[in-house]
């Protein structure tokens, strides 16, 4: 996080680090950049947050003062409609690329579909994990290089409130399968496939590597296990109703809306439908490294 | 729930309805008599508080505000302990008749039960579907007669939390399932088994009667049928981890040990562990019923 150099209420300052020497990942992305280690720094900067935060990292009753104080009504209900409903019904918010009619339709005629999307939407109503960045996307995250170090800062919070954990992941997982889907349109695929599996392995290893501080050491091994299954299922869930909602939805992305035509844009549908249905039988990042890879294969057979 | 005719903040004084002619349905069913109506009054009351205070019931921003204003810290943290950890640890709470020191160590050294525990532990702590009241034994329910008709009130709701319904439903089983214990163990068992399908038959018609008029229409008729499936789960493994609290954990019940040996106690706790770690696959009252049914063959073969 961006260091708070000091906060003056009375006069409504707020002194932060200066970051004008850093890059939004989004625009490196976007010009044909690389991630370098920023999403290793973002799966550990999640595991220790949520670790943090959580039943395993704080005692019962200050995670319950935690969460009355965290509640935000207002930004949770806008993720609640813009990303987690609306894309799926006739919204005048919605918007798309005229040769995506068909898919639009499909996707707001298909019952399955919804049926997942309820469910992701009601865990993000009432799964009170951790406290979340609650809007992780590549555009809130900045990186660049001080010393010959590569740093990075998550910046704007204002969407926090405490949720499940795999929103964190899968909103940065599902711009990063759209920078992935721009890039292979562009022909400068480079690492983009590898940023999933950096991701989660850093996740994984770091909130593995917190574990034996619960403070609550009934939770076993055991369910460690099964915990991290169930992130790793939220995250692809939640991964695709981003890329769905940054397609079909209100708010777009300049990584698949600067591009010539929808190519890439039905191809990062594809995948996001596929991760909603499939989350709890896609069981690794190489299992999703196939998924892209299988419909990049059925997108060059087909044509645009 | 009692009326309450007056609160009076200044002087202490909160003016309820007289429960005198009433009686506390554990006291009626350690005698030997039967539950009524009162399951069916129990699962529409818990379709009722967790409908209306659900997702589907408050808007998005009420919902928020009520969990905030309705954490309840202290009490919360009992349960976490005497329900869902002691009892599965040495310590120094728990105390159980010396005819279970076998099934008791067994138990404790189980992981399989000590995993599916913590996972029910952590629904406890972390899904916050609806005001539950949070400690609906048989002994927070009072019945009787008033003019010809049967009533019903739920009292004592200190523990009262915004957390999993299936929290509810699975207390009150657990306390019916002691009580068939109980009976079947006198010789007088009466219509015992059905009393978990009354309260579930009750409380998923109570709750899709109420769903068409659900404040939030994306929720679809496929998620309710899974959101129903959950609720069941979640009950059948509360429903279990009441089972053995009660016989080897801290607070017993006079159900049991008031018999002369532990032969009931026994037969309850293996239907505990099973409702536990089969909660997924037992898909039915019925095959709750048939689960009691083939525990109880095993028990009269092996003897006491």
């Amino acid at each position: 996080m961006p260091i708070v150099h000091g906060y003056d209420e009375a006069n409504y300052v707020l002194v932060m680090e200066d970051l004008s020497d850093l890059r939004v990942l989004r625009t490196v992305l976007n010009e044909g950049g690389g991630c370098g280690a920023a999403s290793t720094a973002i799966g550990v900067f999640v595991a220790r947050l949520s670790f943090a935060t959580s039943d395993f990292g704080l005692s019962s009753a200050e995670r319950k003062a935690l969460l009355a104080e965290s509640v935000n009504p207002e930004l949770c209900k806008i993720t609640e409609d813009v990303v987690l409903s609306e894309p799926y019904l006739d919204h005048e918010h919605n918007h798309w690329h005229p040769d995506l009619d068909d898919i639009a339709a499909e996707f707001r005629a298909d019952a399955e579909l919804r049926t997942e999307v309820a469910d992701l939407r009601h865990r993000f109503m009432s799964h009170a994990q951790a406290l979340l960045h609650g809007d992780l996307h590549t555009g809130s995250v900045m990186i660049g290089i001080r010393e010959d170090t590569e740093v990075l800062r998550v910046f704007d919070p204002e969407f926090s409130f405490v949720g499940p954990i795999g929103f964190d992941l899968g909103l940065y997982w599902g711009n990063l399968i759209a920078a992935e889907s721009r890039a292979r349109a562009r022909g400068d695929l480079g690492d983009h496939g590898m940023q999933l599996e950096s991701t989660w392995t850093a996740f994984e290893s770091e909130f593995r590597r917190l574990w034996p501080r619960r403070v609550d050491t009934f939770f076993d091994d055991g369910y460690l296990d099964r915990f991290l299954t169930g992130v790793w299922q939220d995250s692809l869930g939640f991964a695709g109703a981003e890329l769905i909602r940054r397609i079909i939805g209100f708010a777009h992305l300049t990584d698949l809306d600067t591009l010539p035509d929808a190519t890439a844009a039905r191809h990062a549908l594809r995948i996001g439908r596929e991760l909603i249905l499939r989350r709890t039988t896609l069981n690794s990042p190489a299992d999703i490294r196939a998924l892209a890879e299988r419909l990049a294969a059925v997108d060059a057979t087909v044509g645009p």
